[in-house]
């Protein structure tokens, strides 16, 4: 069981930025962050809802909503700690800690429950040494914000429940925060719109604290909320558990990274994605970006299509958004926002970027020319129809989608005097340190997946080959060629950007990301193993792997022509994204850290496409294995067109098998 | 006779950048700062030759030369200045100074031969007050340079001449300097590769010293040279000079700006053009831009049609050059250099800018983008036909120009699926505070004359109006519209570059130069008087003029729609530009001061094609005047079609006459 559990011992009050990530609880409509129950907004803490975004006062853009956290608890007058533990269950998403105060044995777990999504449960344990303490328990308003504050006109009421609701600032959205306990106070207390039960104990005391956001409280105790809780918990673990044998790290930390999916997948919602920093807080806007279209649609499609095909419907209905961003730019059909929010209205500004030397905001591209964004889409769409077989979606939504792409497309693109070749001019793609580039391959061909798609009849210019491998764009093998190393060695600043005009990455061959590596992985038949292999050589050490959607496709390719050794410590860094923590986790004064749940989904990814080679071929699923000598076997279930496999993959022999 | 020569009294040792350009003298072949003659390297003193392009050790581009200095001459032992005058006569590039020691009397005046370009002559006079003083005259080879020492291999020579020679470090080019003087000196000192006559002066001595550059001696004394030298100047004046009645400063200002361009008309060759800061240095590579075609055409066009030949020829025998440049970007015909140094070579880097709080040179797009360039050659020779009528250059080379500019727009143009028009995607206007931008409506319009004038039937894409005012390029009219001195105060450090991604004006509607209104001047009957009045309106105020080539093409179109009050200012702006100084003279720690040719040149187009509204119309000359109050009348010859002609305008009336 041990394996299923990720404990941090010891008290160490800096870890609250990578705490809050590694232990982090949701639910798809919830998601809270894995800080300690007495920390407030200083320590980041959140309760995060999926879907409702805001305007914080004089804000340009909007992002999620924290709710007040009903969560909070403290010893008062806290004595010195003697042991500390903080630990999480990751079969059913249990966080606990338990503290050994001077004074008093505190211990608390919490979930978010999976059977009802609005419903948060606590239980704590209080056991003092000697003299009595007193315990705070209750709703606090005070939370974390990033860009100013976002919750206005609190009102509060005390029955046998404690209540706090507001209204969100600039659609005045209600939020309210109900909480029941088990165990009546001695008294209450409202300290600035918190409310907060205290108890005098004297002896070992048992709180059971149910919470609803955003809706009623439910009857159920404490402990029939987690039994219904743990049994859809088993269920998703039925449907998606990889089983890896011979190495435990690699089998856990892949554990955690389903963990983490299954925790901020929106099941509740009939058409809702999920934000590229999951549900850890307010970093990006809280927008939905191509990670879900290209790196958790492919877990979400063989092990819950359900969930898939709600990220298809967010796309289907944020159509209207898509297209007004078209005609913004004098464009036909659609082009998906960058960073989507509620309608498809992209969240990305022009100025995405802070210079660090002039503190002044700097014109970057990736919202008006990070054109594949809707080709990726109807990619995801493709490969989501391919194997659930749900060709109703096309009816409703899907077909006028994939037309709408095609038709931006078609209106973005150029052909020189003469030629009947599409060109796409002045995009960016996935490495985004190369802005306003043309033809840049990844995007050329996810273009034209979408205008096949569509059946229209239109030639794209095909990438260009030098010597075997792929050009990422006109002109790329012209920029200086020069090692990582002595880019890295010419900032001048440790938090400059490296792209734009003038950042070190800009005229060099240093590429942010995957992105032809990325085009041979999303595109297997056009490329020969030998042309994969050769490409990956050229390209892996020019890749700075700034972004967490990297490693991944790295790791694919090398499985694909037989490097699974290469593959191996880019699974694990994917897998142990959040796990490991560490990363990059601010900009300037700005947070950009969070889970990377596109790590996440990028570590299924690996284990299933490139160690157990699965793919499909004349519409059927197929293994090519490319195993790790460390790992003996993998084997998980799929479900292909409705029917439930089983993939098991040895070092001998590979076999899907239906149930 | 005042009005002919500019004088400044008093020593001011720091003017000697100012003074450089505002006094320099010049035949064309050899351009010689106006520094004074005991002034050596630290002073930029500089003999600068013409077409002469070369690289020193390391450099990666090639500048032009500095010949050793023979005008070098200096009081030994100087003692205080009592009196100090410097003075130029603008009638025939005559240099004075006049200089009043304690313990003697200098007096020294210099012209550049333009009966023998070859030939310098310097006649200097000293005479002691009371004990002998020693003069010191002769070549000195410590010379300025600005990015590294050019000249190598020094060799000295003493007969009845002095004589010093050197290689240029690249190409190893004979660069000579070769002086007689008219009396035997007392002793004659090498020092370091420089040679000096030593006299000891016990009563007032009169040297005459005759200086050869590259070339023999030739016999002659001083004076008859400078009767020579004279009677050439005075036909030039008979030709071009420009009277100004009613408003002194603006007569000698005009003047001094024709002194200018006369003093650097490359008479001696064949085929040479004009260097952006004339023959003043080693500034911005010795490179010919579009300031040449598009500013100094005019001047030459009406009053010495053949040195304009020169341009356009020189233009055609770099066309090999053209042709390369577009090749090594994949076009077609011919992309002229933006920076063109012999052969046609680019000298313009990729990297043209240094970030001042980096120090990091920073990716710019005036190398590659700027293709206006090929078409303000196209321009150019159109116009020099209309008004010389000198077709015989389309047979000799003019119409394979033609042919090869029209050709290399034709293969960078793109058109959008569907559409037969031509669009210029990615390119930098006039205003280069806008990089990378979309049809911009000056740039549209001298491709779609190069295309017209070659005969080819191709259509492009028409500039987009919104409320009377043209859209400089696609989507300008979305740029943030703030005031100039908001951006301004956005500045962090005084000498930031405006432009890139991340400069202050790169997102706003704040630009460099005149753009839509160079349209509006070059292409007059594309646009009403109140369209072009609207736009003055609109652009004026949203222009830096941050290049000299600015203030022309607002006054000359302030003088179309009968504004020549707006005229005026900018009209002695551009006059005065060298008179004054003050100008930008230092990037960082990079000197880019020297002489303004296209400021003169634009001036002398306000004058006749502004204020005495001096236009082609059904192929012939009309007037249409736009005089400033100041200004009682202009008169002034011109040649038209071999035919000399002279123009008079007042307030009452405006009449061509035929001589």
């Amino acid at each position: 069981m041990e394996k299923w559990i990720i404990t941090r011992e010891g008290y160490e009050p800096e870890e609250y930025t990578d705490n809050g990530n590694r232990f982090l609880i949701g639910n798809g409509l919830i998601g809270v962050r894995g800080t300690l129950e007495e920390y407030t907004a200083d320590k980041m803490v959140a309760i995060n809802l999926a879907g409702i975004y805001d305007k914080a006062p004089g804000q340009t853009w909007r992002e999620p909503i924290n709710a007040p956290n009903a969560f909070f608890a403290k010893l008062e007058n806290q004595s010195s700690i003697l042991s500390h533990k903080q630990s999480l269950n990751i079969a059913f998403g249990l966080h606990s800690r338990e503290t050994d105060y001077e004074n008093a044995t505190l211990r608390i777990e919490r979930f978010c429950s999976m059977a009802e999504p609005n419903i948060l449960c606590q239980k704590i344990s209080i056991t003092p040494k000697g003299k009595p303490v007193t315990l705070i328990c209750g709703i606090d308003s005070e939370i974390w914000d990033i860009n100013g504050t976002h919750l206005t006109d609190f009102k509060t009421s005390v029955t046998d429940t404690l209540r706090v609701s507001a209204l969100t600032s600039e659609q005045r959205i209600p939020i309210t925060v109900t909480e029941r306990c088990n165990r009546t106070a001695d008294e209450v207390r409202e300290i600035r719109s918190s409310l907060f039960r205290v108890f005098n104990v004297k002896e070992k005391l048992v709180l059971e604290r149910i919470i609803a956001i955003n809706s009623e409280l439910t009857p159920g105790s404490y402990d029939e909320k987690l039994s219904a809780h743990k049994k859809i918990w088993e269920r998703l673990w039925e449907n998606s558990e990889v089983k890896i044998k011979g190495d435990d790290k690699a089998a856990l930390s892949l554990r955690y990274s389903l963990y983490h999916l299954h925790s901020i997948a929106p099941r509740h919602a009939d058409s809702l994605s999920i934000p590229a920093r999951g549900l850890s807080g307010q970093t990006y806007k809280g927008a939905i970006f191509w990670d879900t279209e290209v790196f958790l649609m492919p877990f979400f499609t063989l092990t819950e299509p359900a969930v898939a095909r709600k990220f298809i419907k967010y796309r289907i209905n944020t159509l209207g958004g898509a297209r007004e961003k078209a005609a913004e730019y004098g464009f036909d059909g659609a082009f998906f926002a960058w960073e989507s929010q509620d309608g498809g209205v992209d969240g990305c500004t022009d100025f995405n970027v802070v210079d660090v030397f002039t503190n002044r905001p700097v014109r970057t591209y990736f919202r008006d020319k990070q054109i594949h964004i809707s080709g990726d889409i109807v990619y995801a769409l493709g490969k989501y129809i391919d194997w659930t077989g749900d060709k109703n979606i096309l009816e409703n939504g899907g077909d006028e989608l994939i037309r709408a792409c095609a038709d931006f497309y078609r209106s973005r693109a150029y052909s020189r005097p003469g030629s009947d070749k599409l060109e796409f001019t002045d995009v960016v793609g996935p490495d985004e340190y190369h802005e306003r580039v043309y033809n840049n391959a990844f995007t050329n061909r996810i273009a034209a997946y979408a205008l096949e798609k569509a059946g229209y009849d239109c030639k794209v210019r095909e990438p260009i080959f030098k010597d075997g491998i792929v050009e990422q764009f006109d002109g790329y093998f012209n920029l200086e060629d020069v090692s990582l190393a002595e880019v890295r060695s010419r900032l001048k600043h440790p938090r400059e950007y490296w792209g734009t005009q003038s950042g070190v990455a800009f005229s060099t061959q240093i590429i942010k990301q995957a992105d032809v590596i990325a085009l041979m992985h999303l595109f297997q038949d056009d490329f020969t193993d030998d042309i994969v292999k050769n490409n990956w050589e050229y390209y892996e050490p020019r890749t700075e792997h700034g972004s967490s959607l990297s490693a991944c496709m790295y790791a694919l390719t090398a499985c694909r022509f037989g490097k699974p050794d290469l593959a191996y410590p880019l699974f694990m860094k994917s897998a142990r994204s959040d796990l490991d923590g560490g990363g990059k986790s601010w900009a300037g004064n700005v947070y950009i850290g969070g889970t990377h749940p596109a790590a996440a989904g990028g570590a299924y990814m690996i284990a299933t496409q490139g160690f157990a080679g699965l793919s499909l071929q004349d519409g059927q699923p197929v293994l090519k294995p490319s195993l790790p000598e460390q790992i003996e076997s993998i084997k998980f279930p799929l479900i292909f067109r409705g029917k439930h496999m089983h993939v098991n993959v040895t070092h001998d022999k590979a076999e899907i098998t239906q149930n």
